[in-house]
C-alpha cells in the first residue's frame, strides 16, 4: 500500500539514445511532426539499451519522449506560434515548459542494429531521447476530442514553423 | 546551429503536482485508461505551477506524463500483462522501463483553482506528475496504425488487471 506523497524531489532520467534530424537551429522548425511530414531522421540507441528494441518493427508509428534540451527556464503564460493569445504553459505544446520534456508521434520507417529509421521528426538534431513508447491506437488514437483553443488552428501546424521566441 | 551531441547526462524533472486515484496498490490495477473507464481520479498541482493552467479547462483529453516512481530497476525485455512471449521493453508499456516515465490520455472533467478533476485515471495513487500535455486530435490520433504484437491483443487492455511481475 502506498500513501499519497507530496515529494518534490526530482526525478533523473539518462538519455537512451540520441536524435538525429535537419533541424540545426530553433528557428524556422516545423512546431509538430505534421509540420515534417516525410522529413526523414534516426535515432541512435546506445549499445546498453539495444536489446529493448526487439519487436519494434511491427509499429507503424512511435511515442518518442526526449529532452527539450536547449531550453534553460520556463515560462507559465506563452503566446504560442499557432495563437496571438496569451495561454496557459499546460495548454499548449510550447517547449518552454516547467519540465522541458517533449513528445512526438513519428513514423517507423526501418529499424537497423541501433538505428531506429523515422519519419515526420520535428526535433532539433543532437536532442536526448528519454524513452520510446510504441503507439498504440487503442490506448492513443481518440479522433474528435475537444481541443480547446486548438480547434481551429491546429490545421496550421502544417505549415507555420517557428521563431526564437523560446530560444 | 547546434552540434549532434550525444550527451548521456542525466536530465532531472521536479514534479508539478501529485495525481490521486483509488489505486493503492501496484497488483490488480488497470493497465492503460483503456482499462479505467470512468474511474475519477485528480490532479493536485502545487501552487507555484497554477497559472501554467489557464485555457485548459476546453480540452476534452490530456496527456499526462508522470514518474514511475515505485519502479527501482528496469529490464531490457519482459513479459507484458497482454502477451505470453518476451518482447522488448520499448516495444511495450510496461512500466519497468530504463526510464521510468509513464504516459497516460485522461479525460478531464473539470478544473478548480489548481485541481484537475479526471476520468480513466490508470496511476497509482500518490503518482508524481511531471508534465500536462493537452491532447489535440490532429497532432495525437492515428487511428489505424499498425501495431505490431498489440494488433490483436489491445482490445484485452479493457479487462485485464496488472498483477506483481514489475514490483
Amino acid at each position: 500500500m502506498y500513501d499519497t506523497g507530496n515529494s518534490k524531489a526530482p526525478f533523473c532520467y539518462a538519455p537512451i539514445g540520441t536524435i538525429h534530424t535537419p533541424f540545426l537551429d530553433i528557428a524556422g522548425m516545423p512546431i509538430q511532426p505534421v509540420g515534417a511530414r516525410g522529413t526523414r531522421g534516426t535515432v541512435e540507441i546506445f549499445p546498453r539499451y539495444r536489446e529493448g528494441l526487439h519487436d519494434l518493427d511491427g509499429f507503424e508509428r512511435l511515442i518518442l519522449i526526449y529532452a527539450l534540451h536547449k531550453c534553460t527556464d520556463h515560462l507559465l503564460t506563452v503566446i504560442p506560434f499557432l495563437d496571438k493569445s496569451p495561454r496557459g504553459i499546460f495548454a499548449t505544446r510550447s517547449p518552454k515548459r516547467p519540465n522541458a520534456i517533449g513528445l512526438s508521434v513519428v513514423r517507423l520507417i526501418s529499424v537497423e542494429e541501433g538505428t531506429l529509421n523515422l519519419e515526420d521528426v520535428d526535433m532539433l538534431n543532437g536532442t536526448p531521447l528519454i524513452d520510446i513508447k510504441p503507439y498504440v491506437p487503442a490506448f492513443d488514437a481518440c479522433p474528435g476530442s475537444r481541443c480547446g483553443w486548438f480547434e481551429n488552428v491546429a490545421k496550421n501546424a502544417g505549415t507555420i514553423r517557428s521563431d526564437d521566441r523560446f530560444r
